[in-house]
């Protein structure tokens, strides 16, 4: 009964309670090839600095577990196994991980990679018959995004995107209120996203790897925060670009970018993407009966803010650590999601992001269907 | 030696003490044609709720003073008569007017009357040697505002913008630190201006006496305030529209608009100006340093806020009041305001405007010089 316990630990976060469907019967859950009742074994692509935070949080998860890893640094392998108990026929570098098909003590794999390889990367491990959570962006446009979803169908494995924040307690407070009708008709988003980041000798300011600056990396949270928060997918999109600094931010990487969506009802979302800003990191939702702020809204921290009705104060448990449950019970249980989190969803901020950059060339109003 | 006591206990408000200059001597002060020892007498043309609201803040001021009005209304003329002691001969209706110019008693006349009617009337009252202060916005377009200015030009007197906040204890602690340096480089503004408004009878929904919707009445704060706050003027302009309301809104009228105005340094605002939706009146601006957030930022209340120094609390006075003393200092003494409140200050908006709109018409980016 292990897992029903593990299972009614997490439905005891208020927030969630609500939106969890009911527990597939013991016999279901048991009838995985996961052989240690319930919990997802998941092997670790790229040992980056995400990586090893989600690796962490992962200690605190119920449900998810490190197993394995996949990288290119024989070094980061060895600490790795040492930190995590990995045996050697669980580690794998990226010329060889297509091997890992024949590996039952892995259930899934956690793409953390550079945003250019997560394509390639993710087809791969669908291909070797493994359950793929990939980081966001899910890829570097629509198109591709679109090739991890078929094969990923194909190979009949799930595809989950690391949406860490569509399991948070006091962003799911705020839209299960939107839901409620708490906020009357919803009129206005605001998503202010960015950071100032450093060095610049990082991938995420090499195109070749990252596919894109700043919208890549920190604007797709009030892309894809606009659509949660407004429970609609937008119609159009315009964008404006700004560079001051077209050194550190060269040819393809996005410095500032601010935008809007408009949706069917008529909201509209003002959005900013920047790298050359802190001190951000706001939403604000505002209706006819009442409004959301949020502050930080998309951080690894505490998510903090209030409503018209008050303070947000559920508790904080690391994002990481919740999302690897809910990931766990996605794929073991066959459990809905409070908001997706699979491919089709990722594809959609990629539909919007392709959208964004023609907009800023085009400097007009671009039409989309997500 | 009144005035001069006067003067320094408006200077004496920290956040101005900085920026007004010195006083011009006592022999001069005292060669104006005022005989009430430097107070500026004022008729209020257009005895409307925020006429009311000016004439109330008049009431403690130190230099300024109600002392005629100008009306359609005859019921409301003998109210004020009553209230403000005003003597029958300072007393005209929108026909007879122009016979200001004979009465030595007055020194300038604050137009308080629908937006369509500012060009008009205050060309008259420029003509009729009086100096005008007049309502924002100044006019429905910047052709009409510069044929305000040119006339007051040419007739010798003051033209002078309602532009309260411009006066505003809390509001210039944020401008005199950008100034300073304090927030680093400027990089962003938001400005997000707007409220549900009520009755549809009224003369802000009838485009031939408001010349616009939300943006001529309220967005116009966010574009005024993205000027002071960055400290510069705009290059460019981009917006959108959405109206879902057209019964309530009806051609003419705009309800919804974001807008984002771009500056010769990068720095980009991005601004919402709206007649359905409360819960605004937000700014925020950011650097390199540091940021201010002001909410509210505009309205006729205390201006509260914080920047990454601490809490912005100043002291309150009646915005109107500090406006009105002020506004007496720059027509009777020559003085500089902090922020220009004189007609080219408010043609600078007009031409924002117009560029908006065109912005919306056109679905592209607007380039401008103000």
């Amino acid at each position: 009964m292990s897992s029903r316990r593990i299972f009614l630990h997490q439905a005891s976060l208020s927030a969630l309670a609500m939106t969890i469907p009911s527990l597939p019967n013991f016999a279901e859950a048991m009838s995985s090839r996961n052989d240690q009742e319930g919990v997802l074994r998941v092997a670790i692509m790229g040992l980056g600095s995400y990586g090893t935070r989600v690796a962490q949080a992962m200690e605190s998860s119920k449900r998810a577990k490190v197993v394995g890893v996949i990288s290119g640094t024989p070094s980061k392998v060895e600490n790795w196994k040492k930190k995590y108990g990995i045996p050697d026929k669980n580690c794998y570098n990226y010329e060889n991980f297509d091997a890992i098909k024949d590996n039952p003590d892995i259930d899934a794999v956690y793409v953390i990679t550079p945003n250019a390889l997560h394509k390639e990367q993710s087809i791969r491990v669908a291909k070797a018959g493994k359950h793929v959570i990939c980081e966001k962006p899910m890829a570097i446009n629509a198109a591709e995004a679109k090739e991890m979803v078929t094969a990923c169908e194909e190979a009949g494995v799930k595809l989950l995107i690391g949406y860490r924040l569509h399991f948070e307690a006091n962003t799911l407070k705020v839209v299960n209120m939107r839901k409620a009708g708490d906020f009357g008709d919803i009129k206005f988003f605001q998503g202010l996203s960015g950071f100032m980041i450093g060095d610049p000798t990082q991938w995420r300011l090499d195109p070749a790897l990252s596919g894109g600056g700043a919208m890549m990396d920190i604007g797709i949270y009030s892309i894809n925060g606009a659509r949660y928060m407004v429970g609609e997918e937008p119609i159009w999109v315009t964008a404006q670009e700004v560079k001051t600094d077209p050194v550190k931010f060269k040819e393809g990487i996005d410095e500032t970018i601010t935008f809007q969506l408009g949706f069917p009802s008529g909201v509209v979302a003002s959005c900013l993407s920047t790298y050359s800003q802190n001190n951000l990191d706001k939403f604000f939702l505002n209706g006819t009966k009442g409004f959301a702020e949020m502050q930080p809204s998309t951080g690894y921290g505490p998510i903090k803010g209030r409503t018209h009705q008050g303070a947000l104060d559920e508790p904080h448990i690391m994002h990481q650590t919740v999302q690897m449950d809910q990931m766990a019970g996605i794929i073991l249980d066959g459990a809905e999601p409070p908001i997706p989190v699979d491919g089709r969803e990722g594809l959609k901020d990629m539909v919007i992001i392709d959208a964004i950059f023609e907009a800023v060339k085009t400097g007009g109003k671009v039409a989309i269907s997500v």
